[in-house]
């Protein structure tokens, strides 16, 4: 029996879990190698030599016994991450997977090619190159933003983060522990990975963060009758409307939100930029697009990490507002 | 409204994530490298010195509302996968995560060190050798036992499978899909990470397939007042009687499951006589084990990935019933 005052426990009519793209590439030319599989067991000679699956993305999806709507939200984490990142915060919260199963979505996450449970292929061989490892110090500086340029330190007690940081400092390590590392080479297979999710789930909402912002609007602008909404999450790239025709997008919805701290930080006034021009150029061509600066609204004090921040419920509240406010099939129910 | 004849939905208290394990470590003396991370973005020096997380392990669970009991069950896969083994099926059946869920036990799926959502680390700065990445052939032939020694082929039509192979054949692009690399260098960071997880968790049963069941069979004598029940499918290595006392788990149910097309495997040969060896210890320790062969249960064909094989339900019908014949606590309620 369930206590009073807790919540309804969540409906869930299927837990499970696919892979979608990938190819066989057949390596030739390795020397056999002698393994040792297990603690304590024989030498066993290993050929690196034939086929292996390659740029494959594994998607685990929940659906509810009575969702919402029949379209689910797909959710596509960042650079040097996973998953994981929609699930628990790193301070134990309920993430926004959780979040958007119980508002009423089937809700998809997806690892992106070569990272988390989507595997990664050999290098140089497959790959080009070798894969990045995100250290601390950039998470903190940089890319998260968690205090500014020279703040970090190895003594935890002598980092210095911005003073209305957001984010759960004291499980910093937590978060360290969920990244990932990545390859600045693999853009075409990751692209078509996730193409190949919209067309196989079809009719879908998208959510993404940081890298996968590029990537799920590129999507949209290649499966725009598949594409319901689009919700970027500090993007740090957009498609160049040079070469990409934001028409296409008249129908779809897109709202991109950024957390605090960006002004002079170094890898923001770099990468930001590009997702201003997309998001003019998206406006321009009449797409329902709304830029959405926290701090402009008197929230401050996000990081890049708005999943994780200590108001990350009621950043899901203001997307899941936008998003029942844009797009036609939640005002039918 | 649900249809006539559907199950009932599962009622779920929460899903979430944690990780478990691991460790800092610090890269000095790498060179900088020039890195674009995103699609046409700007070059961006990254400093690949710093601080890493190392060694930690992921771990997702699923809590039921009203489960049969507060002892979860934790799924350990083998060498070269991750917890999505646990999932769907290859050929898109509902794998053991759901079936143990629908049966009344929370579940946590974990990926081991190295592997998927866990992250790997920088080799050989960390790791002291490359990884290991499974071919189709091997696969194939040797550990999972699709077909025998000289059977696979790179033209699907000119495979041979044994005649009764009970693995989704069809699918076994979508098989390949789900391997990972794997190193043979790690063993101590993963039982640490097994150890962490089984000392956080508190009492628990352990499912543990191939690789994954020289580490549960190692966390169950590390901890046998907090491991209920250990259930070994096709465990490829075990702890060595010479160096272990099995007497500590006296009350420590265990049970080994063996499919089919064992005899004059290669990789079988070599790996099986160690978790026989130390079954027979514990049967003369006084601990109940079982030693269950499905083809003398006149169950044939069945492969190495007993979790994804066409019998793969009746195969979890029998392992939850001898757990609810072995453990005091199913015949409470």
């Amino acid at each position: 029996m369930l206590d009073q005052g807790r919540p309804e426990p969540l409906q869930v009519k299927a837990i499970g879990s696919f892979h979608v793209g990938g190819e066989i590439r057949t390596l030739t030319g390795l020397p056999i190698r002698q393994r040792v599989s297990t603690p304590g067991g024989p030498a066993y000679a290993v050929d690196p030599n034939g086929e292996l699956a390659v740029g494959q993305m594994y998607v685990q999806y929940v659906r509810l016994a009575a969702p919402r709507t029949a379209v689910p939200l797909l959710m596509w984490h960042g650079g040097g991450m996973t998953g994981a990142n929609w699930e628990t915060t790193p301070d134990g919260r309920p993430g926004w997977q959780w979040y958007f199963l119980r508002a009423g979505l089937d809700v998809f996450v997806s690892d992106a090619v070569e990272r988390g449970r989507s595997s990664f292929a050999p290098y140089p061989q497959v790959y080009a190159e070798a894969p990045y490892y995100r250290t601390a110090r950039e998470a903190w500086e940089k890319t998260f933003r968690f205090g500014p340029a020279g703040s970090y330190h190895e003594d935890p007690a002598r980092r210095r983060a911005h003073p209305d940081c957001r984010f759960p400092l004291a499980d910093f390590d937590v978060f360290m522990k969920q990244s990932v590392p990545r390859w600045d080479c693999n853009d075409a297979l990751t692209q078509a990975a996730y193409d190949a999710l919209v067309a196989r789930v079809g009719d879908c909402f998208l959510l993404m963060h940081s890298q996968g912002g590029n990537f799920g609007l590129h999507a949209a602008l290649s499966a725009p009758d598949k594409v319901k909404a689009v919700i970027a999450v500090e993007p740090s790239g957009a498609p160049d409307p040079d070469r990409h025709d934001p028409a296409v997008l008249r129908h779809v919805p897109h709202l991109f939100i950024w957390g605090d701290h960006l002004e002079g930080n170094e890898f923001w006034t770099k990468y930001r930029p590009g997702a201003r021009r997309w998001y003019e150029a998206l406006v321009a061509a009449g797409v329902p697009a709304r830029w959405l600066e926290l701090p402009e609204q008197g929230i401050r004090g996000n990081s890049h990490a708005l999943m994780m921040d200590d108001n990350s419920d009621d950043i899901a509240d203001m997307i899941m507002a936008w998003l029942t406010r844009m797009v036609p099939m939640f005002s039918k129910t």
